[in-house]
């Protein structure tokens, strides 16, 4: 249930205003030495209150690796990632005990449990992706030292759409805007449409797109452990995701065969494909060239106009949410997307 | 690897110009009476062969079931499923042993394996489904007589597509025609679309649309067993699959949370939303609504027309097919996503 | 339920008088070229009517391998093995339809289910491993041209015990006599022993003794994969299993610490131990020592003198059964030891 | 590697000297009411220094639950359990850096890892099983209210066996004497042989025996999760296990069937059998009758007295350990038998 993975296994726990969020890696080789800042660094991006644009709830998120690590290099043993909630219990949450918040996870969970951690959402709040995000970050980290990079960046945020083809781009490319879209009239723009939308009280969705380089022929396995639909799992594990594709994905449906499909041919001695829409994995297999998809998030459920709901009992009520509320999640999400994507690759690569 | 599920599991074996095609069912619940009709029928369904706008390869794909049912019902142990390939060996396939085909697995099995058994796609065709459909159409059957239906059709056809809110079909409605959209005039344009690329020696992808009711709330698990995410799952395991969308997917990132945003309320004693933008399920657990999602198939990678490929020794070579191809597999693969549905569903719920 | 292995799986499928048993073996490595003759070997070594200290239901167990294979060589696709009963059906077993049989698993499947399949005890006979000896001697072969050699004899026959210390034997060495002991004298003990509980319509257990040579230190995970629960497991899996022990055993639990640690030292290059109570296993992980564990086998529950029971209504009857039963099973579960001991390894170390 | 279960699932992390010892638990049902002080007294039992016949270590192992309950109760979300380690780092572990003590894992995880947390056995150390107490004793509690006994007792230390059926005790009966052993003439023979060896620098193994009642028919699955694999599997995961049997165990392969088949009857109107050689369990599933197994260990691989080994380089080295090693883990090892059974229990009923 709270477990992604096979071979490198990242075991979830926490809720959003619990006293932790923790989460257990499994399977990572030994003799690799951790580089906390860059987990640091991936938790950071993650973090509520960066910037301007997104919610105000700030938290530290602070690190701490206590089992797996001697003299800073991993021993193959599982480590425990936990990050204190520096924040929690910080309000009064009862007045949500029994709402039903319309596109959240309240009522199914509900339902399913008979009980509810409903402040902040508990365990279904996506802050508890800073769990994933550590260990992701962990395995991220170690595959770029084996010459896998993994970028992902903001490519629509509402209405505004990157219309570029999907290309690897540095993280400084990437944050050098506030919306992390590596364009900056673009992000601009995005940055406008997210001002506007909280401005009036409401949110915006968008789409990650996600281009992984470096990836050798050969990684995943027909036909229930395909690549693409490991990633496909992934990233249907975030909160707020309603779509994924891959290579040409859904525009690809409407061509023909003879517009699409991927000749191959040689550069020196390398196999490659002369165009893309595969997205660098056939058959499930990974070919060599680089691996792109994208993932489409829905705008954030919480929004600061009134709804019309019910309540656990089946009454109407109106829902008034104040506060620190995301417009657009979407920007803090390309770490979350980068880290499960390394998560999944890691896992069919040791 | 070959096995999918963890309470219902299916493990599939077999190649395409093999002796067998088939799959064993595990953890099935005992003392349901097997209906072989339903099961033949589903088959029948993903054969081809079966109309002018398939392919004329014909498998009669006639089941044996020899293991796991005991004067008709099942007993709890495994149960084997076998399609014998009448079929097999055909033809000389060694003009394509070498032969790297365009946006087919032929390169990325042979790096992998550095062995490929080459007849008709081997062990990466799309004919291995067969014994996918032959487990889940059990599964189907077995979930239908808990009320829970799934139907599936055909959405879009290469740039023709369905401009209708998704909802349930019965199999009458949606087998009415070759092309299997429930809607003649639609369909039409499909079929006429289908066979202007077949003309053309070309082929075509589509959209397939699968609507689930009957399902109650609470089936799925977070966080890494969402619902969601295990259909993604199965669903990139089909052959030819480029994206998947559930609910409002794709275009609902667009879109703000106060227009998309699902409000409950109440339908008699039953919680429901007034929307379905959540696609049916909500923190990964269905909420009781209908389950829609989307799977976006690229057209058939097999094309009438010369292309240019290369060979495993890395020249380049001119690939002509003569043949049997199908032109759009997308009506085929109707019976697959109803099929892969159960099976995800059933390992849910039992 | 009916699978072994996370890498190298194993799906077992079958019943006692169904038309087949089978397995489906996931995860082989490529390009391996598959012996079918000694595959066929251990299916001789475990199938009935062998000798006349066995049963004298005779099966030829003859394999069929329809996929996975090309050109005589694996290709990583799962490997199909199939063996048709050609015994299926061959009398009427209505008279036991109803019949709780002693120490058999005739209540507990038939509580659990509902249902069950009463020919010969249907999935719970031990008849059905001869799928997985099929599966797992592809293995041991593999293994065996890695350099790992698993050879396993008949240690005690009831009263009868080989009171020698664990060595490695060979294959001619074992298979010297009908009972599979690698020592002649006690071998004809044993074989008069199994004789006079034949001539009395009773049966005998013993112990299967088992010595692996050839795994290199590393092979194993903790905490809770370790080697020897992995074959503590999969030996359980086995009909008629009632112990496993492993290196000193039982009798290393009377013992002090300083009798029965095992020092470290040196045998030119390689760390070796001064004795092998561990049985070759530390911590979970092979220490490159030999592996040895022992199997403890009841004594048949079939028996051919009438036994007090009752019937699934509750009633007393008294049970009286004829014919082909087994005096004494452990010679025929010799190649069952092995190949899944082969099954584990091949897990741990693909 | 460190997960077990499939339902309830329990992920282990920690080391011997490390900051904390923890464990995820995933899959408990939702509203149960957790029993701090139950797990606390299980904690209590396995910890040393509780007698004079222990470790003279004291570790407090006091108990963090901080995330998958809310208001007392289980909320289906995975539960945390941390135990600090309020003894950590408190020597100097340097001189044992290099030398691979006799029947420790220290040379498997050397070789295995190339690297090793040497205080204290690191990840190997028994210490670790702190963490599947606590997850463990939550399951047991939750069993206990579901009508379901779990005792376990020492039934043997060195030469002194306590030569009885084996029955279920009470707790109370069980802990009325330091050495666990529910006859206090044969407990007291046992402090004294614990103290001789305690006095001559040297250590004892033993048996544990557990006996389980409550268990309904239908508990496990066959052929590949039959329960007393499982709970096999669970026990050789347990330090020092070098042996595991079931009901009539070792002892019965010396029988002959018509001494020990189990037959069947009626107790009023639930079905029963005669003798319980079978231990519970028949064709891998329970039959209603108390579940009934032994669990073998080693003698404690450290002892006080000068020990012939060898160092990581190969070099001869005397090792000589000072201080606080336990003589007999047996009576400590009491716990952590009967609470892996609740999970591999809870596992196969949830």
């Amino acid at each position: 249930m709270n477990t992604l993975g096979k071979n490198i296994r990242l075991t979830s726990y926490g809720e959003s205003h619990g006293e932790v969020i923790g989460a257990v890696l499994d399977g990572m080789p030994s003799n690799f030495e951790i580089d906390l800042e860059f987990i640091q660094m991936q938790l950071n991006r993650r973090r509520p209150g960066q910037s301007a644009i997104t919610t105000t709830r700030n938290e530290s998120d602070e690190l701490i690796v206590n089992s797996g690590i001697f003299d800073g290099k991993t021993t193959g043993a599982p480590i425990h990632l936990q990050i204190p909630n520096t924040n929690h219990n910080p309000k009064d949450y009862s007045h949500l005990k029994d709402v039903l918040r319309p596109s959240h996870a309240d009522y199914t969970y509900q339902a399913k449990y008979g009980i509810r951690d409903y402040k902040g959402g508990g365990r279904s709040s996506a802050r508890i992706t800073a769990g994933w995000v550590a260990g992701g970050a962990l395995v991220q980290d170690f595959l770029s030292k084996q010459g896998i990079q993994i970028a992902a960046y903001v490519k629509q945020v509402g209405s505004v759409a990157l219309d570029k083809d999907a290309q690897w781009y540095s993280m400084e490319q990437i944050d050098g805007n506030a919306v992390r879209c590596p364009d900056d009239i673009v992000a601009n723009k995005m940055i406008e449409e997210i001002a506007k939308a909280k401005k009036e009280n409401d949110s915006l969705g968008g789409v990650i797109e996600c281009v992984i380089k470096g990836v050798k022929v050969g990684v995943g396995n027909p036909v229930f452990e395909k690549l693409n639909a490991q990633l496909a799992h992934a990233m249907f594990s975030i909160n707020a995701v309603k779509g994924f594709e891959i290579g040409g994905g859904f525009e690809m449906s409407k061509k023909r065969g003879s517009e699409v499909n991927d000749s191959f041919g040689m550069d020196n001695e390398k196999v490659i494909t002369h165009s893309n829409n595969s997205g660098g994995i056939q058959g499930g297999i990974s070919n060599g060239m680089d691996i792109v998809f994208r993932v489409a998030f829905k705008p954030t459920a919480t929004i600061g106009t009134a709804q019309q709901t019910i309540d656990t009992a089946g009454k109407d009520v109106i829902l008034e949410v104040e506060g620190r509320h995301d417009p657009c999640v979407v920007p803090r999400a390309v770490p979350i997307v980068e880290t499960l994507s390394a998560l999944v690759l890691g896992d069919l690569i040791v």
